[in-house]
C-alpha cells in the first residue's frame, strides 16, 4: 500500500473530524471539489455536509450522483474509523450498493451512517481476523431540514495488509 | 421549470455531444469536476468519459462515487435524448439505483448506456402520454481498458410538462 494510505491509519493528532476531512480533500479530489465537509466522526456515527451549490443540477436541486457519492464516503468512513479504533490495519473497497432517492434536496444537506449492530460490526473483526477479508452492509441516509431524503446500503470488503 | 431546462429541449444547433456536454457542465457542476466529456449522444447509445485524475481515491483508482455519478449522468442523458427525439417535453428525475463494482479502476473510464429494449421505451412513451408519468429501468457499465468493470441499473422516473 502506498504511504499516504498508512498516513490515515497513524494515531489522530488533531481532531480526528479535521485530520479525516483533510485526508478525504487530499486523497479523494472529488470529495474537495462537492465542499464536503466532515462534522462528526466517531467509531459509532459519521456525519458529512455538503452545500448546494457545487452539487446542483438543472433542476436546482442535488444532483444524484452526489446524493450517491456523499452517502458512500459516510459507510466508508465509519468502516474506516471502526478498524482505526479496533486496531486494524485494512483496505476497504465498495462493492455494491443500493440508493433510494425519496424527496429532492433542495438546499445543503448531510449523510449520516451510523453503526446500529455492534454483533454485526464483532462478526465482521472476527471474520477479518480469521480469513484476511471480510464484507459487511452499511446503512447511511441522506438529511436535509431535518427530514430523510435518501437511503444508502452498501457492501464493503476490508482486506488485512 | 426553469428557461435553462426548456433550453435543453430546443432543437440542436452545432453537435448533440458538444451541445448536451456543455449543458451538463453548466447545469450539474459536477460533471465539469469531474471533466465529463460526451462522447457519443445518439436516440440509442450514450457515452460519457471522465479522466481518472479529478475521480481518484486513496487507492489510485476511481471513487465509487465518480462511478456511480458517471453511470447516473449516462442513463439521464438517455432518456433526455429519447424524450427529445419523440418531441416530449418532460422532466427526468432518479428513483433508485443498484450499481455494482466489479474491478478496480486503474484509469481514464467510460460509462454506455443503450437502449436495448424498444418495446419498453414505447411503452414507457405510451404510458407517459397517456398518464402524465412514467418510469423505465435503464441499464448502464462501466468500461476501463475495453473491459466492463462496472454495471449500473437505474429506476427513472419522468413527468411530463
Amino acid at each position: 500500500m502506498s504511504s499516504s494510505t498508512h498516513a490515515f491509519t497513524q494515531s489522530w493528532t488533531a481532531s480526528p473530524e479535521l485530520e479525516i476531512e483533510q485526508y478525504l480533500h487530499r486523497h479523494i479530489p472529488l470529495s474537495a471539489a462537492m465542499g464536503v465537509h466532515l462534522k462528526i466522526a466517531t467509531p459509532g456515527r459519521v456525519e458529512l455536509r455538503a452545500p448546494l451549490a457545487p452539487n446542483i443540477n438543472h433542476h436546482e436541486t442535488v444532483f444524484g450522483g452526489s446524493a450517491c457519492a456523499l452517502a458512500t464516503l459516510s459507510a466508508w468512513t465509519l468502516v474506516h474509523i471502526g478498524l482505526r479504533h479496533a486496531n486494524v490495519d485494512a483496505t476497504t473497497v465498495i462493492q455494491r450498493n443500493v440508493m433510494s432517492y425519496e424527496e429532492p434536496i433542495h438546499g445543503d444537506f448531510s449523510a449520516v451512517c451510523t453503526l446500529t449492530d455492534d454483533t454485526v460490526w464483532q462478526r465482521f473483526l472476527k471474520t477479518l481476523d480469521r480469513r484476511g477479508r471480510a464484507r459487511i452492509t452499511m446503512n447511511a441516509h441522506l438529511l436535509f431540514d431535518d427530514r430523510q431524503v435518501a437511503s444508502f446500503e452498501g457492501d464493503f470488503v476490508a482486506l488485512r495488509r
